[in-house]
């Protein structure tokens, strides 16, 4: 029997992410509106995540840095693009100190203008290029419409700023850090994902260009997974970060920014968790193993502390549940919580020489010889289980995705059942446009190379530019 | 020759400071009033406080969790004194979404309000007590004079907020991370603390009572180092966090309340640093090392890097610097970043056998045979500067520590070189403000086990009670 907190998934998907959401402690509503509390659950999740893509950064040579939460109002019209972009979504500090401040100070909604500003006083020379910086921190965004983590008026999130003295280079850093997202969601978080290039309508405001990955969630609805921006010369232009290049001439600098968010803690639930609570792939479990002895008699409690510390010096976060509760509470518990492997040491199974495995993403239960070598076992059933993870995800994505070559086979698909569109496109915003009124269908990305599926544009009929993967989104 | 960049100590104490902060890119100034960019440098001593002081943290069964950023005026407002304490420091955001709100919503000061109304929420029984969380994450206050690090509108901190069911446990958690901070300080940043309690006018507005850990910068003047109050029923009663204890009653919980921030980073540099720049403690140094090679042969560069693995595998953080800068320029410039120790790598001195260590705190070279054993010598090394960084700088405050027991001596301490000033106090909040007089001069903390020193108040001359520190303070 499923857990009677979760609503079903397959009954009403929206109920069941915030039954989820609350089910396993992982975030809940506070007193600000649109505004969500970050529980102990679902913040070890978001540290385990910042635990391997700051590594990852770090190993590519970036360093964090800590820029202002407020911006001067000014400051941030210096690029009109991107204040156009932003301004419907700004909140305002007009008050401090008890008085009313001179200048508006928005609360960053992104950073690109502080950087800016402080690259413009701190380069000089191409020698000091490249800068490679980046920040851990809350932004603020006034959406109308929140969900828990995926669309919250303050997230968290990573947001990498660089400036180069070449093209080539900040386009290579671009696309590098589009590789490193790609990678973090595939191999980490177990959600296959597509990366492609946003359309001109679609791109970050100011933004020569913009490279996304995009996941599929359980129910067909897209999510934006990460970014990453190519801005050309535009915001040092407009913010006049300048340097003297190899020729001894003055050139603006290139730049870029990327950024991932606590959203992906959203992603993570609608693509793996069930009706039983969340699932976590074990790449990013904050706890992989959970060991529940059973009995009251010494003997498995000695075992379990036992496996627990062989576990734990071979890498494996492993606990023991060794509070009062009965076994089958310990059980369900281990099971809203989506801790990947559980571990049953019993007193009458010992004495059979037995241990019991369970699964966490198939529920599946395996009785094992007690003399395996446990460390072992353990580390290939955590592989196959973020393997297994990653494989299912991508048959339910492959298994809602479709093909349309025109607005009625576009239209059929978004009431059946929505899922990613492949179509060909004109490159006519007032296509794009078009799209949008069946359901709000965007286009999620352009595919570099992607295969010319049809000769005319799913829209108008007119000769066909791009493959384009459309969706419905959150 | 000292940094010609940094002028000296004892000179102008304060702009030392300050050119400190520039010249080893700890942080700058912003186009923010009163906010600073924490830089590269600056933000990799934050991260190695934060991974110590969390581990530390987590080991004692709390756990990160993350509440909002901004707090709705009337949520604040429910614990008088709390609001009292911060309102003339509050930053308000009044507009969002291009509207105007319809409450004003206070930036974060501290976090006391989102806690309790979490927890209000989340807690029944004694089952679910103690609830350990911390948060890492920003304030604001709106400051009027502002100083990098020290005192600044925005900055990073950590508050833990526990609640208990008992009085006994919550007094027992404020004291034991009292303990932690204490550790902290004297045993990681090389910084001897003195821990006391603090008076009722100089108590946390709402506390019961707050603990502090006080420390002497270079120059005589006091530093707030961190602080641990215990609420007692006070926001369980506001906020209604009730719970129904052990005997089936209800109960308001028992609170707690503790957080240290980046004005640590401020505080080291003004214990350790020099007219070359950074000092840093090798514990809390994000790189420990660093390796010179010297030459134009592949010999000192090959050796310079086998140097730095071994290093590594051995938990010391080394690097090499292989840039084409001079070797004179990549000492001074180990040097003013405040890298513990220097190795120099020379082709000449290899062909001697010989290599060169190079210590920062006391700039002493020693010339060794290659042979020695590197990874034994330089634990060693960072151990015996660890050590001697803390006793010089307890040295200094020892002889910056004064005992008073009038207020003409209290002046004339004050007035020649100011310090620590141990003296009797009666109790008498008039004393207390008597004494603010002489140059702002404030109690630092009771020493709960103070030595009765005199048997007259150093204000009034009447029955002393309590053995306080007094100070001047940033």
């Amino acid at each position: 029997m499923a857990n009677k907190a979760i609503t079903e998934r397959d009954v009403d998907f929206a109920q069941w992410y915030t039954d989820v959401c609350r089910a396993a402690k992982l975030a809940d509503y506070s007193s600000v509106k649109g505004c969500i509390v970050i529980e102990p659950n679902g913040y070890a999740i978001w540290e385990k995540m910042q635990e391997i893509l700051d590594k990852k950064f770090k190993e590519l040579g970036h360093v964090n840095c800590q820029m202002p939460l407020l911006i001067p109002e000014n400051l941030l019209k210096k690029e009109g693009e991107l204040v156009e972009g932003f301004a419907p979504e700004v909140a305002w500090v007009t008050e401090g100190g008890s008085k009313k401040l001179e200048e508006r100070l928005a609360i960053r909604p992104t950073s690109e203008t502080m950087f800016c500003d402080y690259y413009a006083t701190h380069v000089k020379s191409h020698r000091d290029l490249p800068m490679l910086y980046n920040q851990w921190c809350n932004v603020l965004r006034w959406e109308k419409e929140t969900r828990p983590f995926l669309r919250s008026r303050e997230f968290l999130w990573q947001e990498g700023h660089t400036i180069h003295a070449t093209e080539e280079e900040a386009i290579k850093e671009t696309e590098q850090m589009m590789d490193v997202y790609e990678w973090f969601h595939n191999e980490i978080l177990a959600i296959p994902s597509i990366t492609g290039r946003k359309t001109e309508k679609e791109k970050f405001a100011g933004a020569e260009f913009t490279l996304t990955n995009e996941a599929l969630m359980y129910n067909g609805i897209a999510l934006q997974a990460g970014t990453s921006h190519y801005f050309g010369q535009k915001f040092s232009k407009a913010y006049d970060v300048k340097f003297t290049n190899k020729e001894n001439k003055e050139e603006f600098v290139y730049q870029t920014s990327w950024g991932t968010t606590t959203r992906m803690i959203g992603g993570l639930i609608m693509v793996h968790s069930d009706d039983y609570g969340l699932v976590l792939p074990p790449r990013v479990a904050p706890k992989q193993v959970v060991i529940i002895p059973i009995g009251k008699g010494e003997e498995a409690f000695t075992k379990a502390e036992e496996i627990k510390k062989e576990l734990l010096a071979n890498g494996i976060t492993a606990y023991v549940d060794n509070t009062d509760k009965s076994a089958g509470f310990k059980f369900a518990e281990a099971e809203v919580n989506g801790i990947p492997v559980r571990i049953e040491v019993g007193e009458r199974d010992l004495k059979e020489g037995k241990i019991v495995f369970a699964r966490r993403d198939t529920r599946e239960k395996m009785t094992e010889d007690i003399d395996i070598n446990i460390v072992e076992y353990t580390k290939t059933l955590l592989d196959i289980i973020q393997h297994d993870m990653y494989e299912r995800a991508k048959e339910r994505r492959d298994s809602l995705t479709f093909e349309a070559h025109n607005m009625d086979e576009v239209r059929e698909i978004l009431e059946t059942q929505p899922g990613f569109i492949h179509a060909m496109w004109c490159g006519d915003e007032e296509c794009e446009v078009k799209m949008k009124e069946i359901k709000g269908c965007k286009s999620r990305c352009i595919l570099e190379n992607g295969e010319h599926i049809d000769d005319k544009c799913v829209c108008c009929g007119k000769e066909a530019k791009h493959h384009v993967i459309w969706g419905l989104q959150y």
